[in-house]
């Protein structure tokens, strides 16, 4: 049936494989197979119950029908201080454009500034979903890379600065990277941002890990002098607040980018989940101890699983300040047990050892010349104790 | 700065222009005007108390992180089950991609569907997103009208079958119509349906208000022979359970659909909000004696409205036995106030008398030859006294 044909344009649609990875541990988990899930950047630890609260007292307050398309008054208005505190900036309700979770703001950034044919530069590894959309909706996607350092990754500035041409028309910056854990020292991240300035570009900063860090403090790009009006700040209640599943956060753009954003809420999905947008506003301006708590969680996990990682012989990696991703560098434990493909290495540490992991291929299409092999362990969705279990495990084998 | 110009595409995006008449109502009720809103499709009923009592219940069996995509097996389960009872259908849970309500059925069959270039039939006055997102993703946007009958509104089939032509895709059908209120017979559904076959044409059939009526059984086009593998069902929780703001939906369609649906949700929003779809399986699993009580308070409101309107000079309306609007001809009633223009009207009869409603002019780009004046009553936020009184300083402004 010809006629009856799907659109052309889903054979430029990707995906995130990360989820194949967990269909895989599901399906070996199922079998009887005990799992050490390190694969998805979920959270295995609770909501705080006064975020919850909030969102009961706003359904008893008959806040159950539809909102505005941009978000709730409250949380623009408590978001737009939030971000301005955090990063001495001065934005106002009408930057602020709340969505279903941060993910939304990477296709509506795109659909905004995006022509058919203009380049968009994007991290790789990177979160997949940016090629996934700059290709979807006509774009030209172009990687750059990072290079290892000894506190981490960089990113390979010059060949972000050969990448740019006249028909580039934005970059997307994740400091504090996912899978990386990469974070831009004060040089890096104004060199980016002066590239944009020069060159004319819209800035995607995806700010989802901002606040999820051990020590130090995050610095936000649309800081920077001349960046405000050129930069759109991914923002997500998700990592902070343990709320992955609640889907709230919001687009931070100058107010003609804003409107569109909410335009595009209106067609796609009239508002975000009204009651949720309260809990959100309790989140920001309620007890802040819960966070704390959760990072203290977090870094007890960091320092178990970076302990553990370098101490299995042919895998490395820095302590990231940020994250709660470790991007080992597996290159020697692969040669040791006889792989060449990081996907039959992930398979057999699964089936041999339980510990389930996504890897480089699932973070962007590799890059020419790439040599050294990585694996990405997650830490927030396993405790402590099966940290040390887990990659115990992975240890013997590797060992063995 | 020529760089920084927004898309192109955002030219052709349109809007619900309904959200205008809700921020002129406010304004003019903030100046301490009383307002009588029959403008917006929202419920202004609580939730039954149960679906909050499992979405709690969820959040507390720490159903706060990330689902999949498609949905919770569970409520993919549950709808397939009630949308077989209701539909006598035969779908499983694989034919089920939960949204974040109905509305992002729209945009997600348009892509999945529609070409460049590809016609798409829709209805005309019908929901104005249609219209904005055939022409968003390059389709062309061909409107189908409605003719008045004794009992109510009946689709122009010849004018149908004259707009087919070799590029055209797809065609949306809204049986139980917004604002029309318009039901199809079985004669007119059956041919809309072999128009379908005949032409191998995709159907966007959008049941958003199915359970949403008074007397009589709603039948759905996906039950007809030859119809479930071409149509793709928009089913949303939101007007039958009072859930408007929870954004709780599905696309129901074939499963190389839902695999698409699946991995857009994927780029797009991660998935709908986890907690909220325990709360759509206990609405369909639970008492459905509220919803039988959200009924009876609709019914009651739309019989009060319809005897007040038709008790206007100029007005006039049929009762329909679906929805929560009423599209009553007010030709004679402009025409004795001296109006030529619904917004003029519009805008009188909210200074003159707080009744504030939309028009024909919010539902689609009017089509020539149209010589009669629409307004829409919604009835569902109002209650039944709000409803006798503000109709009734209408029909003495209308008199006077």
């Amino acid at each position: 049936m010809h006629a009856m044909a799907l659109a052309e344009r889903l054979s430029r649609l990707g995906t995130e494989t990360a989820f194949a990875v967990s269909a895989a541990a599901a399906t070996w988990g199922a079998k009887g197979n005990l799992i050490y899930p390190f694969h998805l950047g979920d959270i295995d630890l609770p909501t705080p119950p006064h975020i919850v609260e909030a969102m009961n007292r706003a359904i008893a307050d008959g806040k159950t029908g539809y909102c505005p398309g941009p978000g709730i008054p409250q949380l623009r208005e408590a978001m737009a201080a939030d971000i301005n505190r955090l990063r001495g900036t001065d934005y106002g309700p009408d930057n602020v454009a709340v969505q279903p979770g941060g993910k939304p703001v990477i296709t509506k950034f795109l659909q905004a500034v995006m022509d058919p044919g203009d380049e968009v530069l994007y991290p790789n590894p990177g979160f997949p979903i940016y090629e996934s959309q700059i290709e979807y909706f006509g774009g030209v996607a172009r990687a750059y890379r990072y290079v290892p350092t000894g506190r981490g990754f960089a990113i390979d500035l010059d060949q972000v600065r050969g990448l740019i041409g006249p028909r580039t028309k934005a970059i997307i910056y994740n400091d504090l990277q996912n899978p990386m854990s990469a974070e831009s020292t004060d040089e890096e991240r104004q060199a980016i941002a002066q590239l944009a300035i020069e060159h004319d570009l819209w800035v995607l900063s995806d700010e989802a890990y901002f606040e999820t860090r051990y020590s130090g403090t995050s610095t936000s790009i649309s800081s920077l002098p001349g960046m405000k009006d050129r930069t759109v700040i991914l923002y997500t209640f998700s990592k902070k607040f343990a709320m992955t599943g609640w889907r709230l956060g919001a687009g931070i753009a100058p107010p003609e980018v804003t409107k569109v954003f909410s335009t595009m809420n209106t067609n796609n999905e009239s508002c975000t989940t009204h009651f949720v947008q309260y809990a959100g506003v309790a989140g920001l301006t309620g007890d802040q101890e819960p966070c704390r708590q959760l990072l203290a969680v977090l870094m007890a996990r960091r320092d178990a699983a970076c302990a553990m990682v370098n101490a299995i012989p042919g895998m490395s990696v820095a302590v990231p300040e940020s994250t709660f991703y470790l991007f080992p560098d597996v290159t020697e434990a692969m040669q040791r047990k006889g792989f060449a493909q990081l996907s039959e290495f992930a398979t057999a540490a699964l089936q041999d050892t339980g510990v389930s992991f996504c890897t480089r291929m699932h973070f962007g299409r590799p890059q020419p010349g790439e040599d050294r092999q990585y694996i990405r362990l997650a830490y927030s969705g396993i405790s402590e104790e099966l940290i040390r279990e887990g990659l115990g495990r992975l240890k013997s084998w590797i060992e063995g």
